[in-house]
């Protein structure tokens, strides 16, 4: 007969398995070290759990995570509402506020276009991007999605939606820069990432 | 103001932090994910670490996991009680019952000699093993505690214990074979594996 593991632990290594990155291994590594080491750190993990999903919900305005209807940035007077900066995800948003080089606001697409998923203009909910643009405050539009095929794509798809109305026609449209990113020695640094960084050379 | 995640957000994330090898980076993101993408699976962990908080304890024979007083191992009247296999933790058990190479029984030390951490032989509580090893059944004791420092250090303080009583020195005394892992090519191998391996050839 074959030992099988007691079910409450590979129900618990299963539960971990749906972590980003995290196969079988880890996950059963994760759920003994729980178990033999840190039951203290495992109750913690179980109630952070329940709470955040009792009390974590998308910001009105711009789709973020927060805890009221609006956040915290969108209810800030200090911060210029003249620039609207658009990401793909609450964690984008995160990266950008830890830099601390914007001040305006965001709007969260919470998703990108992406047609493999079946995800296209109509499942990300443009109408809600349109109604916030609107905002006639709202005078410089930065696409911040990432610099990949699926976050391009979202951003060109942005680009024309803004181009066909006319009321939106008047909205300055930025991209965040691309190039050698800061620290990277050129030696090490991709062909693409290069290439990129000669076509939108500055001068002065 | 410096902007901040929302606080059942940050909490989940410090709740990851606590898992092996995981740093404020991956916590993060695991919560996102979670957040964002599959509340369900969060639903899961927190429900499947709250059962195993509540159902999982130690066998009372052999200290591995089970949800009964005694383990499945330890009733299952197929094994052969007269081989006792002694390991550091519940997953060292797992990988041996994985490799199906070992029909006996187990005792789980939970721990190992570690000086510098301030585990002895009697942080390991040693009269428990001795207790188990007093078991007449038993003939055949396996040290198959991990090859490393610590691990050789309880293997040497067993190995002890069992020559200076005096009911125990009976007992055959082995350990796991230690040389070139399985499929492993000696160019690529360290060398103290190789080392060892040649020091403890066999012939015939």
């Amino acid at each position: 007969m074959k030992y099988k593991a007691p079910l409450a632990l590979q129900k618990l290594a299963d539960a971990f398995v749906k972590l980003p990155g995290v196969g079988p291994k880890t996950a059963q590594r994760n759920a003994l070290h729980l178990m033999q080491y840190d039951r203290g750190a495992a109750l913690k993990l179980s109630e952070a759990l329940a709470e955040a999903l009792e009390s974590l919900k998308n910001c009105k305005n711009c789709n973020t995570f927060c805890e009221d209807n609006i956040c915290e940035l969108c209810v800030d007077a200090t911060r210029d509402r003249s620039k609207l900066c658009i990401v793909e995800s609450p964690s984008d948003l995160l990266a950008l506020e830890q830099s601390q080089a914007f001040n305006g606001l965001y709007f969260v697409l919470l998703g990108k276009i992406s047609p493999i998923d079946g995800v296209g203009p109509k499942e990300l909910k443009f109408e809600n991007l349109m109604a916030r643009l609107s905002d006639d405050l709202v005078t410089e539009v930065i696409l911040a999605t990432n610099f990949t095929p699926e976050g391009q794509a979202t951003a060109y798809a942005i680009e024309l939606l803004l181009e066909e109305q006319d009321s939106l026609k008047k909205k300055k449209v930025s991209r965040l820069a691309r190039g050698v990113p800061h620290g990277a020695e050129l030696e090490f640094t991709d062909l693409g990432t290069i290439a990129q960084a000669v076509r939108e050379r500055k001068t002065g």
